[in-house]
């Protein structure tokens, strides 16, 4: 791989003490990986755990079935969870709400002051909300201002894309900027944990495939376009591609994998194209964040590869990996692509715009 | 489903006695199939089985490593265990040979005389060899004369196709033959046992998928062209339609599902299409031959199926199922398909195949 | 296997029409089985479908999600459902409801006059209720006379045991019947699907064990007891012997797989056991009933076997299957078994029961 | 948890550089870990890794097919493989080498002078070398001078045990050196893992369990017994403690499970042990090696604890996690233990052994 990081910019750290920050929904698949991620964070300190009704009141050690392999961060366990709606101390909220109760709490907490850095996908597709990634579209964040003057409040809310749809639009990248794309098939191939704990029950995917997940497929065939668009100083203009996705459920714990087959604007080759991929670099590697990947894009220059349990970790699970990239008979290229879906998919993705944002002093 | 079976045509039993058959490769997945299908076959009649040298002189029981969820069938379990190569008694082979042998095996049968009905790649694309699925191209067997000829032998080969393939072909067959087909994304999912029982160790396929199956985009990108083209006289012209396929392997037992998107030459629509697909049927389901489904394709009417698990085994594994069929943004329609890979995919085509001979007085 | 079923008593055939029967929880992954099974049953015939209120009054084919590899039977798919405790029309019921409702549902029930079939938990116990396994205890159908005079009714109850229970008491029951036991260890790693269809999720499963599940444990310390035991005319004595139970959940779909580990009252050999499994039969063998298998226990000859895939489908799913027989160094014999759980263990093991009751002129 | 680890002796750090070592079997599941953990060793430094003939003179990234989810370490990447019997330069061996060739080539190495610390089986019984688990028989080193006299060499040989028997030895320790035990059940659940990468098909192991592994039983009754017995300065005298094992494979990657039923020589409590259990240290907590867990045995208080997927990972690996502790209606007490059959089953086992014999000045 043949990037290089030019860390000119220096890493921030001259506050003294790490930012306190709440995370919503925190007893969920979600709301775990915050809570895991967040134990050793150089400049973000795990404050207030808040989940709804039920689990409120109890330490988080026993209002969390906790499910990690790693283990409860001590931190963590003796923190009593917080009900949905209560006032919360930390400005900087993380958000890994259930979609029926996150659209109108995040509203919430916003407009009281509060910044919502949410991995929920009720207000992705806002007329003033980013859905970012970092090494994409870090100039979205020109929109918080626009979002601010209408809530007539400091606070805000920053989205992640769908853990499938950062997968697809980390590896088109390099190319929708270089080459311009025209369409792109998609299929997924979905590890259950996208579905949250309980999503997905063993009778339904041991020895199965499922091909189908609620409302997924519109989002994969929507937010790209957001994300690769541009922000004109009043509206995101989405970019201009046709994207036909086909999803599906697998056994497989973590890790989402997807065929992907495109045409490009500007008619390119295989090389360059994987020039592009290993090259690619965004704000988080200039800016030196502490959750960002060395590389983004990992290319794999093997037959057989990616593959999530092999691949899913790689760089603490923020990187996406690539591989197969050949040519299609139909469309131009082909390739297969792979996203940690509970990490750079969820709440590393959120972790990373946080990040960038408290680089950027918006926090 | 509406398609109602004419049967106009008598199933075949003026015979008195079932006809003797071999199996080459007898110990394999596909030949172990192959025993446990023609454990009560009204037609034919299992007498020897044939394997490498390693298994030459054993008592089948013995040489086989049984791995089916159904008892051996005593008529087999006794049955001494041929050379491949030995002069054999049958008049009709069954070949469920590896690629690696069946190449040179399956030619020296036939040149001998014998009647080889093969699941092995070897011979499918040769020139007068019918690569059949008998509801698609029955007519196909016309080109059994011009082998003959050339071989200068009553004996000939005739193949099915591909495990893949079968059902991809299967699936596009009423939509080719109505409206004519100009562009196919295919991606696979495609069960283990697709690979022979060793072909997939645990360690590789548990909590994970394998982007990669060595030599199998090609064949899905080849033979449906030759299924669903013609026999001219002298030779096959190929159907004019573009494949696009990418193969995964999953954590499946059987079943290889597949999304599939497709343009059609003539503009059409989603009711026409499904009518097309429930109402198709074939010489198999006229004739009324014994492994025929009643229905080739299942159009099942819910978001979420075909499902391996749940529909591999509709009419006893030979049928197809389909689902999911809606609009593509990019191509004209998208659909899911499934077939059972080791029963409509394999052994279960070569039966059919092989009745189909026998009901044609090809035997 | 040398064991001959001598079937000197004509099963039963008088009847000019089959019985009409309701399955209770008729949802549930035990009614879908119950359902499933009585398609072609030759005795009785599905008639009412009963589940709570959620269902009621829905067709069968909605209120159902039906999750077996086979089609939902025509015959049921139009039945409306019927709201638990409604009047029923049919004199026989199969309860496969939930245990947080079916103490009540039964009791209800078998008050009216209703014969329940139950394979439910709640009664399992009672002291006129029966605990049955047709090949072992067949008599203690004498205890439903006593039932009867306590609810001032004709209506009774009779009762299968849990899913683990039956195989381990059908694999002990000849070593019992010949030599007494005297203490069994058994470690159970029990199938998903006894969990009912949502009740272990993927995430809990895949890639893992659970060494736990939820009051499993002291079922299988004491129903083999009773089971193995005497009715004496007024109460259900039971066998005296010890049983330790440890319990896993393991990522199969169909089949508990057990070791064991037992000492003998009377000293005895290998062979001796050997043969007591192999010639083992009760009244359903000699009374022919139509879900007997041939033989109760299969004894596979092989170093690795039983094994949940390749052996829980034997004769139907209603033999158990035992292998490994060898010695102990601390108690005397070790084997393995396997019972298909929601077949021999539940659905198929409450269709026995009531064809023995049928047989014996109890319906 | 109550343990408190005194690390009143200084861990080792007198060396200026990392010793060189070698890797036996370097290129296969075992081999991998080793490669692995070796990567920030601080103490050992990867220097040879050595295989087949089939690898040799290949640089180790082509001839590993590398399977783990970490990275392959760019410093063993570019090492040139040697053949098995080469002469090497490293002073210390690791050895995972298949135990078909495994006997001789360490053998062959230990006479050469070289110190050979081996996962594999072919040495562990025998007479002079120690079967070691550090923090039960650190003292058994004393066997080494008895051996290199034998051999009037400086090299000899150093084994673990098999990867069920360290969990179970290491559940077993602090029972049997408070308590004395005199009998125990156990019944293993292991991972895919641990018959290497090829040793279990998907096909045999998918939706299922095989309840055998060859020569497994015997080695789980024999070697405890060799590690918790004593060296009387000319032999091992094994504890006196039967044992009675019945072993599984399931489907799950990593980490062996098993149910275990004990009686102890003094009658104690549950409390008791559980004291015992949790208060467990030996001499690589009280050196501070650098692959010493802190707590070698972590209790879990849980219901459903431990499991694979969860608690595998404990401690880097080397911990061995043990729950549901409770008493036995036949022997005294039952638990559940789990241990990571690849890091403290197999390769990390063999590294605290060697982090043991440099810090007593045998290196």
């Amino acid at each position: 791989m043949t990037a290089t990081v030019s860390q000119t910019v220096p890493s921030r750290s001259t506050r003294t003490e790490r930012i306190p920050v709440a995370v919503l929904g925190a007893t969920g698949s979600v709301g775990q990986r915050f809570v895991q991620l967040l134990e050793s964070h150089p400049w973000f300190r795990l404050h207030e755990v808040v989940a709804s009704e039920r689990s409120a009141g109890k330490p988080y050690a026993d209002a969390a079935d906790w499910r990690l392999g790693t283990l409860l961060p001590d931190a963590a366990a003796s923190l009593v969870v917080k009900d949905l709606g209560a006032e919360l101390e930390s400005p900087l909220l993380f958000s890994g709400l259930d979609s029926s109760v996150a659209g109108e709490a995040e509203e919430l907490y916003a407009n009281r002051g509060g910044i919502v850095v949410s991995n929920s996908k009720n207000h992705r597709m806002d007329e003033d909300v980013p859905l970012m990634i970092p090494e994409i579209n870090a100039d979205h964040i020109a929109a918080i201002e626009r979002q601010r003057a209408r809530r007539r409040s400091e606070g805000y809310i920053v989205t992640n894309p769908n853990c499938s749809t950062i997968g697809l639009a980390m590896a088109l990248a390099p190319i929708e900027r270089r080459f311009g794309l025209d369409k792109v098939h998609v299929t997924t191939m979905q590890a259950i944990s996208g579905a949250g704990y309980a999503g997905v029950t063993s009778y339904q995917i041991l020895d199965n495939v499922i091909p189908y997940i609620s409302g997924e497929e519109p989002k994969i065939e929507t937010e790209p376009q957001k994300i690769l668009g541009k922000w004109d100083g009043s509206r995101f203009v989405p970019a201009k591609f046709t994207t036909s996705a086909q999803v599906n459920r697998v056994p497989v714990i973590d890790g989402h994998l997807m065929t992907i087959s495109l045409s490009t604007r500007e008619r390119t080759t295989i090389d360059a194209i994987r020039t592009a991929i290993e090259t690619f670099i965004g704000e988080p590697q200039q800016l030196g964040l502490p959750s960002a990947p060395k590389l983004p894009l990992h290319y794999i220059d093997a037959p057989d590869r990616p593959q999530p349990r092999l691949d899913r970790d790689r760089e603490n699970g923020q990187s996406v990996s690539v591989g197969r990239l050949r040519e299609c008979p139909i469309l131009h290229f082909r390739m297969v692509a792979l996203v940690h879906n509970t990490i750079r998919g969820a709440a590393g993705a959120a972790l990373l715009n946080a990040e960038l944002l408290d680089a950027k002093g918006l926090l």
